[in-house]
């Protein structure tokens, strides 16, 4: 006889085109976070997933964020009450609704807010794709949580099939979550009822190969400007007279990393553990291959780079960076202008691992730059947003579930890796409210995540969903483990 | 009994408000050379100027430039006959009708082509300015020289006063002068009757303080872009395995200069002559005081940067740079993007002294770039123009006659000085039909020369108005030497 979690795996089967076409439909709202021009997107995208949500039962509020005069974009949040005889664990689903920026724009085959489905080219990995900004981060994840949602309550009538949860969704996740930390101690009444976190938003190990992400990196992102004369400058007139601030901004970026590729800021290792050396063995394990994922991005072997002594997953897994996300100054356009600017900028920023504090790094940062400044320059510092790195326990009985529920759905044991992504919350929800999280999520290393021509595939969207019917499946068996 | 001159001076007074607002009639086309979608301003500029040069009697052409299926900017011929009795030489005028773009445009305090007429700020230096793209570089400057043949005209009946003259204006000076030398070169037949070339493109000494320009630099352009990874990348997900390509490039670009701010690329200095010592001590006697000049840019005198072992205005006028015009790559917006992007590029120059060739400078450079390629990146490498550096005779009959024009309008002796900026159409003519070049310029040093708020203050204007009158005036009293 079919349980429960049958039909509603047959369901999600029966009704993956239409589950799809959702996806399409979110994806075609432009809810860029960072970018004040697209908040009125941002709110359609949430009310668009409060809306799927009610479908599913849930008891569903828009709530605002920061303040009133300059609020922030809204939280969505679900409540789903579970049944009188679910004894699991009250679950907290996150995910969030905005997406990246698009540029460069002109390199997207399709317009990135008219998402497509695609077969795959000649020659490439067979499997048709969702091609938009969004298709796998995080719109097309979250969905797979939502659908699973909607196949329980189609089948069986009961809201997230009796399992006690909340859903929480951000919009603030890619322009650094600056209202969630707030929110959740605003919240902490509804949240801290809550025993354990689920997130998608994080990759497999590959196709066909499930994974549990059991860490990710902190983050520290900078804005900084390198501020010389008070005019632009004739490059004939005052070349040779005067310290060309672009000049002066490459010499003093130029000095971040040392021979070996080591941050050179002191204090920045300050809390950074060696790697673990059983960790190291598990990661050895898994075989991936620095150089297939190099030539995944057109390069050869021997273009791998980064911190001398560690591995490539290491180098991802479990050490710092340093990045320039973006730099500019003096004259860009087309042709020739003879200039030296007034000043020149950059973003600047960090992963984080262990104990690495984003607000402390980015002091360290701005302590060292100043220490730079050239005679008569000025820096204007921003800190723009910061994350925690996290590390959960592996062998806790939420994480056996959902490792259980992916073997079940996949038919092959999950892996356990690691990020080199930042996911914030992880660690707000760990320091406001001592929550751990299962971070399960379904997308591939060619998705081109934040690049042009982001994908997910239908493969993985099926994976997805099918893997959060079976964990509910697992929550509702736990109630019966005394 | 008045001269005719004097009456020409006299007409110049009385008429400098109603060419000040011709001036501003000019300024009012868009000519930014080095966009193609000024086109069609370039070339209203250019009718603008025959026409002006027709009401002072001159036959005039506007000629068109570069191949007919990618036309450049046109260059205006004008030809005054000389009267029959002149027996004094031939001059060229050389000028230039586009000027530079306009960014960054939040910085001008009116708009770059809706020239004003402005009084000082208060406690400023006195004295009413035209403020405007072009005001000075060279719209303004050429315009002294037009009213000087207009009031020759008005007064005398005679074109130019009787002298023969060849007027020509480019009108791609300020992206190269790309099709410049093959205008020269086709044109041969006209060009080579002319004995000396008047240029109006440079500065004075200082306020009241009339100079002869007798060097300028060269000048090499060039655009790179470092290619790294096919994609953008999450830099989450990559930051630490790959090399981020502005990171690349600012480590590349910052090797450019040594310890002692010399060019390191080697070559670089062939060619480059010492500092002739008779010259050092005259430009000693010229006290310039860097700390001033650095006063007038917003910087301490401690922001004094340039090449070890010499002075402010020996690097300016004898010594080559490098500098980064521009630079970009990845993400520049609002907010924060979390991405390692595919490429980075920059605008790089050189000022180029003695016999630096521009072609060759860039082309070292290039093999420089070259041999710092990372693994697996490529560069995409575009010399964008050059011109050649030129260093002029201060003892010949023309040059003689430039400072007594000089001196009679001004009262004072000029200063003999060179620029660090460059005019390459001199290198050409010396090379093409070898002939020598007079600077008589008219600018300020804080008029703000290819940034916001360019100014050409009614002080100068006056001043050119009344040496290019007085000049000609001794180009007639030369034809009685025997």
């Amino acid at each position: 006889m079919a349980t429960q979690v049958d039909k509603v795996l047959s369901w999600l089967a029966q009704n993956e085109g239409a589950g799809v076409d959702r996806l399409l439909e979110w994806l075609r709202i432009a809810s860029i976070s960072t970018d004040a021009k697209y908040a009125g997107d941002c709110k359609r995208a949430a009310e668009w997933a409060a809306g799927h949500m009610r479908q599913s039962g849930l008891e569903v509020e828009v709530l605002p964020t920061g303040p009133a005069e300059k609020p922030g974009h809204p939280v969505v949040l679900g409540h789903a009450p579970g049944s009188a005889a679910y004894r699991g664990p009250h679950v907290l689903f996150y995910g969030h609704y905005d997406v990246q920026p698009v540029d460069p724009v002109e390199l997207w085959d399709s317009p990135p807010f008219e998402p497509v489905i695609r077969e795959a080219a000649a020659g490439g990995v067979p499997g048709r794709r969702v091609v938009g900004r969004g298709a796998v981060d995080d719109k097309g994840q979250v969905m797979t949580f939502l659908e699973a949602l909607r196949g329980y309550k189609e089948v069986t009538g009961a809201v997230a099939g009796g399992v006690k949860m909340t859903v929480l969704l951000e919009g603030e996740e890619e322009s650094g979550s600056v209202h969630l930390d707030d929110f959740i101690r605003a919240n902490k009444g509804r949240l801290q009822a809550c025993d354990v976190c689920l997130i998608s938003d994080t990759g497999m190990l590959g196709r066909g190969k499930p994974a549990i992400t059991y860490g990710v990196r902190g983050l520290a992102y900078t804005q900084i400007t390198l501020h010389g004369p008070d005019q632009d400058l004739h490059s004939g007139l005052w070349g040779g007279r005067v310290y060309n601030p672009i000049l002066a901004l490459t010499h003093i970026l130029a000095q971040m990393h040392d021979g070996e590729n080591r941050v050179t800021i002191p204090g920045f290792y300050d809390g950074v553990p060696g790697v673990d050396a059983r960790e190291r063995r598990a990661w050895e394990g898994l075989n991936m291959s620095a150089a297939e994922s190099l030539a995944g991005i057109g390069l050869p072997a021997g273009a791998d780079w980064g911190e001398k002594g560690y591995s490539a997953v290491e180098r991802e897994w479990a050490r710092p960076t340093a990045e320039i996300n973006g730099i500019w100054g003096g004259y860009t356009g087309a042709g020739a202008k003879t200039v030296i600017p007034s000043h020149a900028s950059a973003k600047v920023s960090f992963r984080l691992v262990g104990d690495q504090q984003p607000g402390r790094v980015a002091g360290l940062f701005f302590e060292w730059l100043k220490a730079r400044t050239p005679a008569g320059f000025r820096w204007e510092l921003t800190d723009l947003h910061g994350g925690y790195p996290a590390t959960l326990p592996i062998d806790s009985v939420h994480m056996e579930a959902a490792g259980r529920a992916l073997k079940r759905a996949s038919g092959v044991d999950a892996a356990m890796i690691k990020s080199g992504g930042s996911i914030p919350v992880a660690g707000t929800l760990k320091r406001e409210l001592g929550m751990s999280t299962i971070f399960m999520g379904f997308g591939l290393d060619d998705d081109r995540v934040h690049s042009p021509n982001e994908k997910f595939e239908i493969e993985c969207f099926r994976l997805g969903c099918r893997s959060h019917a079976l964990f509910i499946d697992e929550l509702l068996a736990l109630q019966q483990v005394p």
